[in-house]
């Protein structure tokens, strides 16, 4: 293992964190708060630290697999140590603990909360909340290495531990070139829709606030009634966002390349809003049929929940835990299936589930006639065979850290469906769940192990599993 | 499609599924109850149907996967069908479709009930409740095969289709020979069960019934108490041949050549007891530390509990519904693990999970070490790709199914709890679930729509899917 560059490359990303520290410090001054004063401390130990590590670049340059996963791994934890400090220094969150598993859930754009008094918080500290969304949504690493003076052979490892879904798209051939457009594609809608917030009257901070959230498909509002209390036109207009935000950025990338036929043809995202209509037109219908009330404004309330919990933003504008069981257990299954690969959302990823499909309808056509021979398409190219073991190995040891999680928690002795749903909310990133976890619920009443447990699963769902786990094994630290 | 060795094979299975039928006329002899007769009714009405369907060997022998799996899932079908007739009839279970789910969770060794009374029913009732255990443990295609005046080369498509576990090993050349060989071992340790529970003062027809239903994994009692109200030392022998039914026949044939070495040394039948022994401490401890009472006594029911829901039996001691959430989720677990491939007991098998296990430990490894190539091994031999990729494509397949069945119950609007160990408990072919279907509760409660899933779920699990599903693909009814 080569520590040096490791702690070449971890020093960059505290650097990094210490100035966007001193955003919320800005804010800080707009609104008059004094706790401003705690990001500035900081932002200035951060970058002291950071500019330290990274001063001496490390001779030995040999940077394989090992390395990257580790720097991302460590690098996740780092900045969601630092960028807990503000909250605990200030008072505003008592317990260390608590901080950090706030800050976690924001850089994983999950959007679980330990508040049950989000208001109470100063705006320095809602904007550092809603920041973190920002950052952790496209990945931070991603960004660090369009600044980081390296080779560059290192890119591909980072982007490979960072990115989520079954593969990078090889869309452009340098790495710093493609992160750059996607940095650009990501603030320009995230720009477009806080203007359209704002154009609808949402208050300017509010629409920054949740403009970012919908972004880094996060979930923390600035309001207790997360985005219950904005008009029909604002939560519309999220809606939009939302389901924007969960859209394989491919798509995007082929737009601006002026290819739109092939953009839309992309099977991914087809499913992606075939599977979102589906079950919105369901819970429509369920929840009119149970509960009465309006059905076009049932329809709204239900493509706003399913668009929040299948991009795993996790905004509400209705408690979803009163809706009948048949809703609940599809708003779960959305938590489950997730967003597109390659957008800033969670979950176990549409096309994931399309590669499962596909091996299942081939499994069953080599049943009825074991001699014909089957090649798996997407997009009308082959499905390597790397892929389909990577997926499957992926459902595996995501079935396996779901459910040695959810027995971890149940030390604590609260109801199946909100252990369940709270397993399903962070390793998602989704947010919300049911029960005691439900969307006017918070996630302080967990003991600090479960709390652990908690932050562990967030960081492994948003990593896609494996650069957390590969932290935990022994043979990784072992000298070759 | 053959369709007229498919009819002329069905015929076989209802023509000894008649013969079958006259076993519990001779127990309602032995108890004086006039309810016998309709097994006399329905027995002749299946000797006389079978033997019209089966009079004329058909001339076309052409036999292929596809007309296997279809006899397969017909052949289940059809006997359950026939095997409701007896309760319907009688009136001791007044509606149909009650009785098709009572028998067909009979047959397929869940033990789920839709009875809230066990005691109201008749000895012969009982019997053949207990007995339908007996036949669907093995297999009832395999026995049929055992004795189909057919060439043979069908054999080897019923045992893929009805034989649990990732694979058929083929231990004996000759199917028919092998088939004779496992049911020999079956009967053998049920019998020995079922002397042992006598010798410990059981009534005889309590011993016979509890032993048919351990030897099939299956779970029907005769009393409403499960095995709560037997001695420790029964209960301890009941335990004991649990585990027993759950081992990979596989050890006793390799016993049975005087392979012990070889026999001790399968993977799986260590793990299988690792996982049980591991579990039964943490359930002691945890029902000890939050629930008080006799460590020893603790101990003698986690035991229980635990082999009964691993080796998806289902009786119980206790109602564990009432434990903590701890050991109850502990129990959700161990029946999803399920008892040993090539076993009477269902799940998704332990060898499936270590395939899994090695998949997961082999892809860290070719994660850290990229050029690195490994081998998987289970037993010192090479796991064959194709092996691999069914497991794989049964766990896609798998959560597939659980998550659709979960989806349409809850349109009876019962709790998440519920309908979640619902279908864990149908499709793993258990019994017994938690919450209202916990150990004290019955499946009565649910509409006929949600019996039906439930049906399909069991019928579906003992046939490790693919069977029941290939029954519902419009492609295999196309002609080719």
């Amino acid at each position: 293992m080569n520590y040096s560059i490791i702690g070449f490359v971890l020093g960059w990303i505290v650097k990094v964190e210490g100035i966007f520290l001193l955003l919320p410090l800005f804010v800080s001054f707009i609104y008059k708060e004094t706790t401003g004063i705690y990001f500035l401390i900081c932002a200035a130990a951060s970058i002291i630290i950071g500019t330290l590590m990274s001063y001496k670049k490390p001779e030995n340059k040999s940077f394989y697999a090992r390395e990257g996963f580790i720097t991302v791994a460590l690098g996740w934890i780092v900045m969601s140590l630092i960028g807990a400090f503000p909250f605990y220094l200030s008072g505003e969150i008592p317990s260390y603990l608590d901080a950090f598993f706030e800050i976690v859930s924001g850089f994983t754009t999950t959007g679980a909360s330990i508040l049950s008094d989000v208001e109470a918080l100063s705006h320095c500290m809602l904007f550092w909340r809603s920041f973190s969304h920002w950052l952790g949504g496209m990945g931070v690493l991603v960004f660090v290495l369009t600044i980081l003076p390296l080779s560059g052979g290192e890119s591909l490892y980072f982007m490979k531990a960072e990115s989520p879904g079954p593969s990078v798209s090889k869309l452009m051939p340098k790495m710093r070139q493609t992160a750059g457009i996607l940095y650009i594609i990501y603030t320009g809608l995230m720009l477009i829709e806080a203007l359209l917030l704002i154009i609808g009257k949402m208050p300017v901070f509010d629409a920054v606030c949740m403009a970012m959230g919908t972004a880094g498909t996060g979930g923390f509002g600035v309001l207790n009634s997360s985005a219950g209390s904005y008009t029909v036109f604002q939560q519309a207009v999220l809606t939009i966002f939302m389901m924007l935000f969960g859209v394989n950025f491919s798509f995007y990338f082929l737009l601006l390349m002026k290819k739109g036929k092939e953009a839309f043809s992309m099977e991914e995202v087809r499913w992606y809003f075939a599977i979102w209509g589906s079950v919105v037109l369901l819970i429509t219908v369920n929840v009119t049929m149970t509960m009465g009330g309006n059905p076009l404004l049932n329809f709204h309330h239900a493509a706003f929940q399913a668009a929040s919990v299948m991009t795993t933003t996790g905004f509400s504008t209705v408690n979803f835990n009163l809706w009948p069981e048949l809703s609940k257990v599809l708003m779960v299954m959305l938590m489950f299936v997730g967003a597109c690969a390659g957008s800033t959302g969670g979950g176990i990823k549409v096309s994931r589930f399309g590669i499962y499909a596909k091996t299942i309808k081939k499994e069953f056509s080599s049943l009825l006639h074991p001699r014909s021979i089957k090649i798996l398409k997407m997009d009308g190219k082959k499905i390597e065979h790397t892929v389909i073991r990577s997926a499957n190995v992926f459902l595996c040891t995501y079935v396996i850290v779901f459910f040695l999680s959810f027995i971890l928690i149940t030390l604590d002795n609260f109801d199946f469906e909100t252990n369940f749903t709270a397993i399903t909310a962070t390793l998602n990133n989704i947010g919300p769940g049911l029960s005691q976890v439900g969307p006017i619920e918070n996630f302080g009443k967990f003991s600090p192990f479960s709390k652990l447990v908690l932050c562990f699963d967030m960081l492994a769902g948003r990593l896609e599993l494996f650069p957390m786990l590969l932290l935990f094994l022994p043979s990784t630290w072992k000298r070759k």
